[in-house]
């Protein structure tokens, strides 16, 4: 517990408010004045009053929305535990400030400002306009023979994320995008997701970015031994501990970015298996955190469903998608729109003069 | 067959093309030189190489897109097979003409133009721009004492569907989805999925805008009753009958769009259970059709699956959604649109300088 009383984690973790009950009620209320069969809308009710209870009755329009992608190396790479090398962390970067990637392409046709983070890329870059420089080192030691990251590194890529939630606020967004960028993350999400959800580390890792299966069972067995190295026989440790020692620079600060933005206001919607493991630790440390998240998508990585049932969140696309960078998340971003649209403009029964329901 | 060969419709099932494998092929070539991993775009791939084959390797950029929604009335709502009184099917329309549903909060947000087509509806309409008038007549008739339509009414109405894809393609649209209107029409699409699936009435029949058991018994009733008295107890009936007796005129009208969309090589998102019915019919008729066929999403209404099995198609959205109007379809159309733009504008790993993947 010492990361959060020697933080400002602690003030930021007091300030997060559950959302009023009240406001649900009444966004169902006025749902169900619309001219539509009650119910009828789905899920993109639920977004709807999600989105109402958030912003306390009061939706922006336009929403203000944006997307961060948190990058950082791992150390766990020297292990082989990817299908492609460490360089391609750095080289992906530089993509996205290019502007060649999938989350540019997504950003940019759903109006959502890009932000690149560099937390711990082992890898200098020269300045570009969406780059945040923030790094704390060259990337997280190897988990397999220490602590991804000592008690300070994790604290400081905390802040990261904390000071980048404030200045989103500062900015007026609204409606946030979480993505990554880190050859070797799955490795560290699978890690993070077997300690939070109590899983096996089998059922919780995955391919990643197309491993076979020798490959695979390679990664199973790093991050076994690395969970008995740092947690001992019985698996348990508070949830900073295990971000700190099985996490990773990107996932520290992103668990930061989801706990400021929350404290903020901010609706924030994950991404794929790594945000959401790192959201995931937001959530075992303020559970008010739910109350901002959505869930982009469901990607194919088998611990990201396990994750979002520890959440006790649903995602809002399911298209089999399993890039990261952001892209679930940002995809999502017309369907939250869309909801939102649809309750603040659809006439009502008497605004439009339609009948309503007959007596059965 | 009567139908068949006394309509321009003969002319226009000779016009669909199935589309080149060779397309698909190239495009997965492509996809698989973008900066990601090998599939790790899900759905989204095979929707851009779906794209790719219906455009014949030159997707138009930006894409044209428009909504259509059919409206009619059904002579069964005699039975109380739905929750609303008949008149909300005009009411609605009217609704649609004044831009306060949920169709038009979508089709405006998602930059769709908007036509609403009367081909059967108990009521007239004032001028107005959205309004195409083509109706057959006032409503098809009650199925469970004759058959909805006349082969005059089925045939002209098929025509309506052709004439508005023909002058869609006129127009230049590309991508263009289609909705419903009609109080009583998942009672049609229940007895015509019943029919072409060969699953019981009762798996197909669902509450539709909130029946209550009792009256969604009723409902299943009148369908059991319907499918005997036209198609007596071996309950077989070429695709083209079963739509004359059960369906319905928008319904009818439909199944020729989606013919004559995909004669012209136009991308079509259906709906929800309504619409996808009536594409299952040109389906039936045309096999050909699916080449060009998007699923917008998966209604709540038990029935849509089974369609959806039955066409071998997929849905892009599943949010719980039963509404019709052609809600779900316009809201995969950034998903749609997604995908293409991915496609088109993402970085190759040489363009980008990003290492490939290591031999693990």
């Amino acid at each position: 517990m010492t990361i959060v009383q020697t933080l400002e984690l602690g003030k930021v973790i007091g300030e997060i408010e559950p959302c009023d009950r009240r406001y649900s009620a009444a966004a169902q209320t006025q749902l169900d004045s619309l001219t539509k069969p009650i119910g009828s809308l789905g899920r993109l009710e639920e977004i709807a009053a999600q989105m109402f209870s958030i912003f306390k009755g009061e939706i922006p329009a336009p929403l203000h929305r944006a997307a961060y992608v948190f990058a950082a190396d791992h150390g766990v790479t020297d292990e082989g535990v990817s299908a492609y090398p460490r360089q391609v962390t750095a080289q992906m970067v530089r993509n996205f400030l290019g502007g060649g990637a999938a989350i540019n392409v997504l950003a940019r046709m759903h109006r959502s400002e890009l932000t690149v983070v560099d937390v711990g890329v082992d890898a200098e870059f020269e300045d570009a306009p969406a780059l945040v420089r923030m790094k704390i080192c060259l990337g997280s030691r190897n988990m397999k023979h220490e602590a991804a990251m000592t008690p300070e590194e994790v604290s400081a890529a905390i802040e990261v994320g904390i000071r980048l939630a404030h200045a989103s606020r500062a900015k007026g967004e609204h409606l946030v995008a979480i993505g990554e960028m880190g050859i070797g993350n799955t490795t560290a999400a699978s890690a993070v997701t077997a300690m939070l959800t109590h899983r096996s580390v089998a059922e919780v890792t995955g391919r990643g970015t197309g491993l076979d299966s020798e490959a695979r069972n390679r990664k199973v067995n790093v991050i076994r031994r690395s969970l008995r190295l740092h947690f001992g026989e019985e698996k348990t440790a508070e949830p900073l501990e295990v971000l700190r020692c099985v996490g990773g620079l990107e996932l520290a600060a992103i668990t930061g970015f989801v706990l400021a933005a929350a404290a903020n206001r901010i609706a924030i919607v994950c991404d794929g298996f790594i945000s959401t493991a790192a959201a995931a630790v937001a959530y075992a440390i303020a559970p008010n955190v739910k109350d901002y998240l959505f869930a982009g998508h469901c990607s194919e990585e088998p611990g990201h469903r396990y994750l979002l049932h520890f959440i006790g969140i649903r995602p809002v696309l399911n298209l089999g998608m399993r890039l990261g960078e952001g892209t679930g998340a940002v995809l999502a971003m017309p369907v939250i729109e869309s909801a939102v649209c649809l309750f603040t403009e659809m006439a009502t029964f008497s605004s439009a003069g339609v009948s309503g329901r007959s007596k059965t």
